[in-house]
């Protein structure tokens, strides 16, 4: 495995030479994150689909479990389990609006990732940077386990695990783990562990950081890249079912799809699922026990058990939601751990909001009303008075303090920004598809994508490395 | 599948340029040989080892069920299930000899297959062309259900279904229906179905042609290129054992394999079997309830059943062996059909040489002599007088006619050569492993050789048809 190792080795130097004077020393994650071997066991794959031009250019890289759709090129990066999608890419031609000043894409927008270490990390593209609009980059990064990428190019970043940069533009950052950062351009800002900051220039920005020691109870990461906590814990019990999936070349379901929904043959369906129309479950998903309504989806890394979605519920990636019934419309952010029990079910009421990476570990059943906002680390009806405010209420303020959490700004503004963008992710994925061609999303584009499936070299120095590979025009 | 449509009809307007002169029209044969949904089903695939350079680019064309081994390129083809390896490729600066004369590799040699159809169809490599060392050509080819071409170059020629090509250069040729070519540069010559032809320049020739109404009885092509005959109903009874391990990533056997043999995961493994030491089971092998002796070989499309082979044997590509014992070191050549019964079992002695395209359709217990060559049509015992003769006896002939056969030339000289070429085959796959390096061959070469698998468009204009790909520098 001698190039994989000398991969290992470029990919630290190149993201130290940005990092380490921000106080992070990559090269013991990457010596210890994921044992060697186990960069010879997975596949990665890209689908075709007659909806998204094909065109992939892998170089000196290790792909293992990596999904692709659409254009994407790897240059010398190690990108493990991770789901690369480039399914919102911009063509060229297309006009796009910066802060008020609209420009036209030369090129068709293209992913590029370059010495990068991407561990079971989702890099989705609705990309936001003005820089170089065509080229969607995640230059010089190390992302550790189940961090998400979201709209957001990054250069000299470095992600905790389970943290998620969202709909920015970051340079030389520090992410520490589980935080949660939408906040435009960042440039040599350094994010405490637990962290939800979403800031919209000057029009609103909110803040919450989780109390002390929580955060290390469900993610924590020793400075040999040793992931423990409760969060590895309850995905790693699901490990094994991914396993028969990720050996066969067409797995198939026994469970009963509508014609306008989808399910990947890379998502885990088990015990008895119902799937409603227009619904849409995408490789990686987790679904046991549960009813996935009429327009839900569920997102890449997602675990859903024992759950009930009553319509046009988002998932977002990474979500976790056990025992809980989830009224129409409800959103469950990136990395929540919405995490009921049988004794102590959890109800969320009808166009909620469960903000990113919120915790709600219940020790009591818990009952979320309608038309909230959620955030933060509940773990009792009571800890609602704190960490949960109407929608309505939230609207119609400007600035307002609930325990750790505080907000500034228009109020109206961020509960419709909000609002308005998970309408789009569900019109994206299809939820509002009505037979007609212009409604069309994800969940009716994906039919009928087919997979091909790459192996690493098994033996040998090239153990674990791809051939280059160009794929598409 | 419109694009797949016009592929058809560009392959049939190149290929019927050089064909129509020659008396054949593909383009019926072309449009029915093969339901066009059948083009969206299978898997191509192509295997990475650290033993053989890759380098494939695939154009416009339609790859089902093909499997690759080094480097290749393919422009606009229909390749359905084809086998195209490419093991024994020259490298740049290779020493190469034609006729007496040497000249050395410009570049590392290449397969390029361009404008053709090749159904069911293995492409082996070990090229005797002097025109172009560098390029195996297969150029403006239509090859029909289990042809072989085997070292052989060929442009602008028609095979017929389970014809073999081997070692030789053929321009704007049409091989008949189950004929064997190995007979040197060849020109717009017209093979008749059911011939048999060796020849070695002035060195010896051998020439058999199958009485009149036997080969119809096993192989018919109608104008429609619809195929019936004894050989594609066999063939056809084990089709569905494939389908599992086609759609597989990496299929999984229960029979025991000793560590200096190899079984590839694509071929079929049924009933109760035993495999030797330094065995080799290639892809498309169909092995049942048989025995696979030391330093034993079993090639691509071959069909075992109910067999001993006692060691060190070749059965070559397309050979079927049912209820037949054979000796040690016993070869069967290409598309043979040695077919016993249990009643009526077939022994075949030692250091024996089943011709290629022989036949052996036992009405009674058959038993062929040790050192001894047997072609043509046998049904009966008493057959062996017309066809079949001591290798000894051979030997030491300069000509002989015997039944529908008749030899010229060097018989010492003919033996000598069958006799090298087995065992450059034996040793070639790794029957003579002792442990060192020198003697690794296939069996142990491919033992590590990881499979990436690529699925067609399923839908839309595109179905059916593969992204154009460059993999490998």
């Amino acid at each position: 495995m001698e190039k994989l190792e000398a991969l290992f080795d470029h990919i630290a130097a190149r993201v130290n030479v940005n990092l380490k004077p921000m106080g992070i020393d990559v090269r013991p994650l990457l010596n210890n994150a994921i044992p060697r071997e186990r960069h010879l066991l997975y596949y990665a794959f890209y689908a075709l689909t007659e909806d998204h031009p094909i065109s992939f250019r892998f170089t000196n890289s290790n792909l293992s479990g990596s999904y692709f759709l659409g254009k994407t090129q790897v240059d010398r990066s190690v990108l493990y389990k991770s789901d690369i999608r480039g399914d919102e890419l911009k063509q060229k031609g297309d006009v796009v609006e910066f802060n008020g000043v609209k420009t036209k894409l030369f090129y068709d927008e293209v992913i590029r990732i370059t010495n990068s270490f991407l561990v079971k990390t989702l890099v989705h593209n609705q990309s936001k940077n003005p820089e170089i609009p065509e080229v969607f980059r995640i230059l010089n990064t190390v992302a550790m386990h189940y961090s998400n990428i979201h709209g957001t190019t990054t250069e000299g970043v470095y992600l905790g695990p389970f943290s998620t940069v969202d709909l920015s533009v970051m340079h030389n950052c520090v992410v520490g783990d589980f935080a949660y950062v939408q906040a435009g351009d960042l440039s040599r800002v350094n994010i405490e562990p637990g962290r939800i900051w979403l800031k919209a220039g000057d029009l609103f920005e909110f803040n919450y950081v989780y109390p002390e020691g929580v955060v290390d109870k469900y993610v924590k990461l020793d400075e040999n890249g040793k992931l423990t906590g409760q969060f590895i814990e309850y995905v790693d019990d699901f490990k094994e079912d991914f396993v028969p999936i990720y050996s066969t070349a067409a797995p198939e379901t026994d469970v009963i799809i509508p014609e306008s929904a989808y399910v990947s043959p890379y998502a885990v369906i088990k015990g008895h699922c119902e799937i409603g129309e227009n619904a849409l479950i995408v490789q990686r998903a987790h679904v046991e026990n549960s009813i996935i309504g009429e327009g839900a989806n569920a997102q890449e890394n997602c675990y859903i058990k024992n759950s009930i979605f009553e319509g046009n519920n988002v998932t977002a990636h990474g979500g976790k939601v056990i025992h809980t019934r989830n009224g129409k419309n409800v959103f469950v952010g990136f990395n929540s751990f919405v995490h009921g029990t049988e004794s102590c079910p959890i109800i969320i009421g009808q166009d909620s909001i469960v903000m990113p990476h919120t915790i709600i570990d219940a020790e009591e059943p818990i009952e979320i009303p309608e038309n909230s906002a959620i955030w933060g680390y509940v773990t009792k009806q009571a800890d609602l008075a704190t960490q949960c405010v109407s929608l309505d209420d939230l609207a119609k303020t400007t600035e307002i303090t609930l325990g750790n959490a505080t907000f500034k700004g228009d109020g109206m503004a961020f509960v419709k920004a909000f609002k308005h963008r998970i309408d789009h992710i569900r019109e994206e994925n299809g939820a509002y598809f009505d037979g007609s061609d212009k409604t069309r999303g994800h969940a009716q584009k994906t039919q009928d994508a087919c997979f091909n499936i790459l192996q690493p070299f098994q033996s040998g120095p090239e153990a674990g490395m791809y051939p280059t590979m160009t794929i598409g025009d």
